[in-house]
């Protein structure tokens, strides 16, 4: 089944307020569309950001993904820092999955790491503390939120 | 400081590429307007909900939610659900925050807590896994995701 199917059947299940949340069906093809992803983006000029992405799409078996060097910083200017990001890409470049990674709302608010389609729908998404609470490192923080962002719709660590 | 002003120092900081993150300033900011909202807001027919987001509210030493009773389904049909029900309620009640939470994207796409200001600007947010990956309680994963939206803005339990 296609998403554009999947989004019908649960528009109309929310209409008829039927809806009882998330199908297996619904996880299987999010799943099953991050392992199929071949061209994979990741909008940022940090190399770091980068490799530590990376090291976790090896971890799960899922191919890794080209850096998009593009000055996002416009996308701060937005009530959705870490999602404009990600648009931004989608709209500057052709792939299948686009990772992004920025702030999740006003100023303060923490990061967000957020996984798009090729049509710009989320996926999946994870926030972690904002680095003044955490005071971890970057590569840190990065990891566990991809690592949770990948969990939360059921992928598993293959190494 | 006004989160305007916060907002108009943060974006010239990125206009002018020298942002480097939240500040102490602003969570501080954050953290002062969840612990002076006065009226907090939750759109959800759901009692259970409410009762251990007030729960969670009580233990940060937050003002109680009350409840705003409304059909929320049509957030579902949203690219949003989550943050599109929290505007749903600002939009037809009066009140210093909402807390609301739902569906984060596309169907099969897990949970999104969400918690907006007067204006509908993002102050936090918390994901958790879908249920169908989760497996807990509906009570369990919103008290997860309410505890996580606080302290990842450094605010603590008093109790
Ligand atoms: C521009 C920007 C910002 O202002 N805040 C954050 C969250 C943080 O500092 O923890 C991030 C990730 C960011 O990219
Ligand atoms: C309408 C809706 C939906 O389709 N999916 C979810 C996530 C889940 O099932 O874990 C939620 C919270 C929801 O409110």
């Amino acid at each position: 089944m296609k998403l554009e199917k999947i989004i019908k059947n649960a528009c109309e299940e929310s209409i008829s307020e039927s809806r009882t949340g998330d199908t297996e069906d619904e996880i299987n093809f999010i799943q099953n569309y991050l392992k199929s992803a071949r061209k994979i983006i990741v909008p940022s000029k940090n190399a770091v950001k980068l490799n530590i992405i990376n090291n976790v799409l090896k971890e799960f078996g899922l191919q890794e993904a080209e850096q998009l060097c593009i000055n996002t910083s416009a996308a701060d200017l937005n009530r959705l820092p870490a999602l404009s990001k990600a648009i931004m890409a989608l709209d500057q470049c052709e792939c299948d999955l686009i990772i992004s990674r920025g702030r999740l709302g006003v100023p303060g608010s923490g990061s967000m790491l957020v996984m798009i389609d090729k049509k710009g729908r989320i996926l999946t998404a994870a926030t972690s503390p904002s680095h003044v609470v955490h005071k971890k490192e970057v590569k840190d923080a990065v990891r566990g939120e991809i690592v949770h962002a990948l969990e939360r719709i059921g992928l598993k660590r293959i190494k």
